[in-house]
C-alpha cells in the first residue's frame, strides 16, 4: 500500500525561497504520515519564469533551496516529487523543465519533460531543450511512470509532436502514473482534462495522480482542480478548485486507489467532482484572478469607476469578494451626458457592496478644455473626440486617485466584446492595472451579476443594472447599439471568429444559429473590428483570461499589416456571402 | 557564368497578392537579363505573419498567388527563389519557414529551415516545424547550397541547436550558397552577419549570396544592407541599407564574384561596404520605423507633445525625415511649472523644422481638478498625483488632436533611460501610437540630435535644446537628476544590465569604467527599478527597436512575480556589494 499527499500549492513566480519553503513545511508535517508527496510542475519557481530563468543567478538560487527540500526528507518516510528547472549540460537550450524523487535525502531520479508546449500562452522551448528519455522509474516498490503536463496530451488524431511519451509507457505494465502540472484554467478545461487523463490511464492500464498548481499571476490563473483516475480511467476523487488543499489518497496492492484523511484533518477530497459550469467557473476564477494580482504585485486594495452599468458593478461585486469591501472604493464621474439614474445606481450599489463611493463629476474640468481646444485649434471638437476626452478625463481621474492612495490599484472594466471591437478609450476607461472582465463576453457579464445575486444576496447588484439599456453615456442619448450589434448578436459571431477551432460541434451550431436570422455584412463588419482594434488591446492591462483563447499573449498578431480573410470567416460563420 | 539578381524589398505582413506582385513585376522586367532572382525569407508573406498563419484563407491565398509567381517564369531566362510557407502534411506543426526555386513555369526545388528561432523577439516554432534535410540543389548547372536565415547561426562553441545546416554543406564542393533572410537591425549587426556568413563562405569554400527583406512594422525594422562574400569569407559588395533595392552579381565559372549592371540602371550595389556606426543607424533605422509603422497602419502623419526638451525635439525632427514637415504638428503644453524657455525652445524647433506649433497651456484643466479633488476626497492630492495629472491632461490633449485629425497619430517621445526607470506616466506622456525613441539611450539621444544636426544643418534643433538640464517640469524647479541617477551613470549600468550577454569585452569594460566611481547602492536601487517598471512597459506603446536587446517581445518577464538577484547584479558590475 502507498499513501500519497497531493500538494496543490499557490506560487509565487520566482520567490524561490518562499515556494521552497512551503514545500519544506508540508514534508515536515506530513512527511511521517505519507510514502509520497506530489508538488506541481516548476513547483520550486513557480510557473512560469520566463526570462527570469536565463539571469545568472537564478538556478543557483533553486539549487541552494532544492537541496534544503531535498535534506527534508533525510529520514522521512516520504519520498517527494518535484517539479524544478534542470541544466542541459549538452547542445540545445541550456535547460530542462524537469521533476525529481528525493528519497531520504539523496535525488534517486530526474524526468525531463518532452513536450514543450509552443501554442497558445505558451513558449516553453524558448527556455527549454525537450526530454528524450521515458519517464520510467522504480518509486517505493511500485513501477511508476511520469509525465509533466504537455507530455498526456499528444495522443490525438493531429499529433502536434512527433513523440508521444504517454506510448513510451504503455507497454510497462505500470503500477501508477503521477503526472505534474501548470495547468491554466479556462472554460471547459476540467472535462477536457478528465478526458485525456482518463484516457492516459485506460491505455497505461494504471492509476494516474493528477496534480496542479493553483493561484494566478498577470493575466493567466491555475485553478488546481487536481485529481486521481482509477485505471479504468473514471475520476475518483478530486481538489477543490481555485484553492490551496491537501489530499491523501491510498494505493492498494491490488491496484485500486481510494481516499483517506489527512494527518490532524478531515480530508479535503471530493469524490467524483463534476467541472463547474461556466458561469460558475468564471465568476471563481476572476475572484481569484484579482486577489493574487494585487496580492503578488504587493498592492492591498483596488478602485473603479462606477458608471451605474452593469460591467462596472459585476467588477465591483467581484473586486469585493476578492479583496474585502474595506479595501474597495468606487469613483462615480457623472457628464453632462449622464442620466440621473447613473449616479442613483452607483449609489445604490455601493451601499449593497458595502464600500465607499465618490462623487467626482468631470463638467469643471470638460468645459475649459472643450472652450480652449476651440480656441487653439480654431474649430469644435469633432464628436468622437469629445467622447473620449470625456473617457480620459474620467481615467486621469481615477488614477489620481490610485497615486494617491498607495497600495490601491485601478481596475479597468471593459469586457470581451468591447474590447473585440475596439469600443473603448485608450487612456481613458483602459486606464487601470488590470482588466477584470476582458475575456468575459458582454452577454456573459450579465450572467456572472446574476450568478453573484444568488451565492451573494447580501451583497446583491440592483436589479435595475441589469435592465437599462447599455450606454457609454458619453453623447447625448447615446446607447453602445447605436455603434455595436444587439449584444446577443455580437457575441456569437464573435467567439466563432476567435475561438471556432475550440469549440464543439454543438457549440458552433449554436452560435450559428443565434446568428440566423442577421444579414452577413454587419456581422463580418464586426468581425473585422477584431483585427482593427489589435493597437488597443496591446496597450491594455492584463485581461483575466477566462475562455479557451484570450487576447493577449494567445493571440498574436501584428498591427502594421494588411490581411483581410473573407473565405475563413465564411467558412466560421457557415455562410456564404 | 552565373548572373544573379538580389531583390531587397519591402513587404508588408498578410498583403500577400501586393508582396506577390512586386515580385512578378520584377521576374517581368529583369527576367531575360539574370538566371537567377533572389527574394528573402517568407517574402510572399512578409515576415512575420504571426497567427494569420493559422487562419484557414491564409495559405490557399498564398498558394494562388505564388502560382502566379511560378506562372511567371515560364518562358523566363531567369529562376526564381523565394521565401514562403509550405504546409506539412505529417506530425508536427502544420507548417514550414521554406524556399522554392521555380524554373520555367516549374518548382523543381523545395527546402524548409532547420534552425527555428526562438529567443530574443523570434518564435518561430509556434507555427512550424523544423526542416530536417540539407539544402542543396543542381540549380542552372551550379551546384548551390541553401540556407533560410539561422540556419547559418549554429557554428559557435554553445551551439542552441542540434543541427547544424552549415555543416551539412561543407563537403559537397558547393559552387555557391544562396542565404534568405528577414534579420532584423540592430546596432553591432551587420558587423555580426559579416563574421558569420563570411565564415560560412570559408567553411564550405564557396560564395555567398544573402539576401534580406527591408522596412519595418510594429516594433522592428528591417535594414536589408544585403551582402555577397567570396569564397574567403571577404565581404565584395551590398546593396544600400533601409531602402529597397536591387543588385545584379555575376558568378564566373572560376568562382570569382564580381557586380554588373542591372538592366536598365545604374548598379546599385557598394564595393565592400562598411557596417554603419551606432549612432547613425538608430537614426536611419528609426525614421523608416516611424515612416512605415505610420504608412502601413494607414495614417499619414504624426503629432507630438513639445517640451522644449531633448526627447520630444528629436522625436519631431526624426518623424519630418520621416513624413515630410507637411504631415507633423507639434503641440506645447505648458504648466505653472513650466519655464519661459519650454515654449520659447519648442517655437524656434518648429520654425527650423517647418512645422505648425499649437500652443495648448493646461491650467485651465489642472485648476479645476485640483480644486474638485480637494473638495471631493477631503485632501490635497500628493506631489506625484499632481505632477501624474499634469501628465495626463497633457496626454489627453495630444490624443485629442490625434482623434480631430484623422490620419495623425501621436507618437511618443519616452527615451530607453525613462523606460528602463518606469520614469514616465502611463497614460500621459506614453499616451501614443508608437514610440519613437524607447530603445535609445538618454545620453544617446543626445548623438541622434547632434548627428541630425550635421546631416541636415537645414532642419536644425536649436543649441539651446541641448545645454538645458533634463527636466519633466512637472513641479517647482524638479530636475530628472532629482530622480534619476545621472545620465552618463545610469545609461551604462542599465546597458549591462539589459544587454550583459551581447556586449563585447570592451564594451563591458567602458560601461564599468563609467560607473567606477559611483558607490554601489544607487545603481543597484537603480537597476532594481528595470524590473518594477514593467508593469508600464507593458502597456507601451510598440517601441521602435534599435538595441541588441530591446523591451517588448525580446524581453519577457511576469509582472506578479517577486524576483530580485543581487548576484547577478553584481556579477554583470563586476563587483561586490
Amino acid at each position: 500500500m502507498l499513501r500519497i499527499l497531493m500538494a496543490q500549492m499557490n506560487y509565487i513566480v520566482g520567490d524561490i525561497a518562499g515556494n521552497v519553503s512551503k514545500m519544506v513545511d508540508i514534508v515536515n508535517f506530513h512527511g511521517r504520515d505519507v510514502d509520497l508527496i506530489l508538488f506541481s510542475e516548476l513547483a520550486a519557481t513557480g510557473y512560469y519564469p520566463y526570462d527570469f530563468i536565463n539571469r545568472a543567478g537564478f538556478m543557483e538560487a533553486q539549487e541552494l533551496q532544492l537541496s534544503a527540500l531535498q535534506g527534508a526528507t533525510r529520514g522521512s518516510r516520504a519520498a517527494v516529487v518535484v517539479g524544478h528547472i534542470d541544466r542541459n549540460p549538452f547542445a540545445g537550450k541550456p535547460y530542462f523543465n524537469s521533476l525529481s524523487v528525493y528519497e531520504n535525502g539523496m535525488r534517486t531520479f530526474t524526468y525531463h519533460k518532452q513536450l514543450l508546449c509552443n501554442y497558445d500562452i505558451f513558449n516553453e522551448p524558448r527556455h527549454f531543450e525537450p526530454g528524450s528519455s521515458p519517464g520510467l522509474f522504480m518509486l517505493a516498490g511500485h513501477r511508476t511512470g511520469f509525465l509533466i503536463c504537455e507530455d498526456a496530451w499528444n495522443g490525438n488524431d493531429e499529433p502536434l509532436y512527433k513523440t508521444d511519451p504517454v506510448e513510451q509507457l504503455e507497454r510497462e505494465k505500470l503500477d501508477l502514473i503521477i503526472s505534474l502540472n501548470a495547468s491554466p484554467s479556462n472554460v471547459r478545461k476540467q472535462a477536457r482534462r478528465y478526458e485525456v487523463i482518463g484516457s492516459v490511464a485506460r491505455r497505461c492500464g494504471c492509476p494516474v495522480v493528477y496534480v496542479n498548481q493553483v493561484g494566478g499571476y498577470d493575466d493567466i490563473v491555475y485553478d488546481g482542480a487536481s485529481f486521481v483516475t482509477g485505471r479504468d480511467g473514471a475520476i475518483l476523487y478530486g481538489l477543490p478548485a481555485f484553492r490551496e488543499a491537501i489530499g491523501v489518497v491510498e494505493l492498494a496492492d491490488c491496484g485500486k486507489i481510494s481516499h483517506s484523511p489527512v494527518a490532524g484533518k478531515a480530508p479535503e477530497l471530493l469524490v467524483s467532482p463534476p467541472p463547474m459550469d461556466d458561469i460558475e467557473l468564471i465568476y471563481r476564477q476572476t475572484i481569484l484572478g484579482i486577489r493574487d494580482y494585487i496580492r503578488k504585485c504587493g498592492f492591498s486594495g483596488a478602485v473603479v469607476g462606477s458608471s451605474g452599468g452593469i460591467d462596472s458593478a459585476v467588477t465591483l461585486a467581484l473586486a469585493v469578494e476578492a479583496l474585502g469591501a474595506e479595501n474597495v472604493s468606487a469613483i462615480t464621474m457623472p457628464s453632462r451626458f449622464s442620466s440621473e439614474g447613473s449616479v442613483n445606481d452607483s449609489i445604490d450599489l455601493c451601499r449593497n457592496l458595502g464600500i465607499r463611493l465618490y462623487n467626482d463629476p468631470i463638467e469643471d474640468e470638460f468645459a475649459p478644455w472643450l472652450k480652449n481646444f476651440e480656441s487653439v485649434y480654431g474649430k469644435k471638437p469633432d464628436s468622437l473626440t469629445m467622447e473620449n476626452r470625456q473617457a480620459r478625463i474620467r481615467g486621469g481621474k481615477l488614477m489620481a486617485f490610485s497615486n494617491d492612495n498607495p497600495g490601491v490599484l485601478a481596475l479597468s472594466t471593459g469586457n470581451k466584446s468591447e474590447v473585440c471591437e475596439g469600443y473603448c478609450t485608450l487612456y481613458g476607461d483602459m486606464c487601470g492595472g488590470l482588466n477584470v472582465l476582458g475575456d468575459i463576453y458582454k452577454t456573459q457579464v450579465y450572467g456572472i451579476g446574476l450568478f453573484h445575486n444568488r451565492v451573494r444576496p447580501d451583497r446583491s447588484i440592483p436589479e435595475n443594472i441589469f435592465i437599462k439599456e447599455p450606454s457609454a453615456e458619453l453623447a447625448a442619448g447615446q446607447k453602445d447599439s447605436d455603434s455595436l450589434l444587439p449584444y446577443d448578436i455580437l457575441d456569437p459571431a464573435l467567439m466563432l471568429y476567435i475561438e471556432h477551432d475550440l469549440l464543439s460541434p454543438e457549440e458552433t451550431a449554436e452560435c450559428r444559429s443565434k446568428l440566423a436570422m442577421t444579414s452577413s455584412p454587419p456581422i463580418e463588419r464586426a468581425i473585422r473590428l477584431v483585427d482593427k482594434a489589435q493597437f488597443k488591446r496591446n496597450q491594455s492591462a492584463p485581461i483575466i483570461r477566462v475562455q479557451r483563447r484570450s487576447f493577449g499573449s494567445g493571440w498574436q498578431i501584428p498591427v502594421a499589416s494588411r490581411y483581410v480573410d473573407s473565405q475563413f470567416i465564411q467558412e466560421i460563420l457557415g455562410r456564404q456571402f
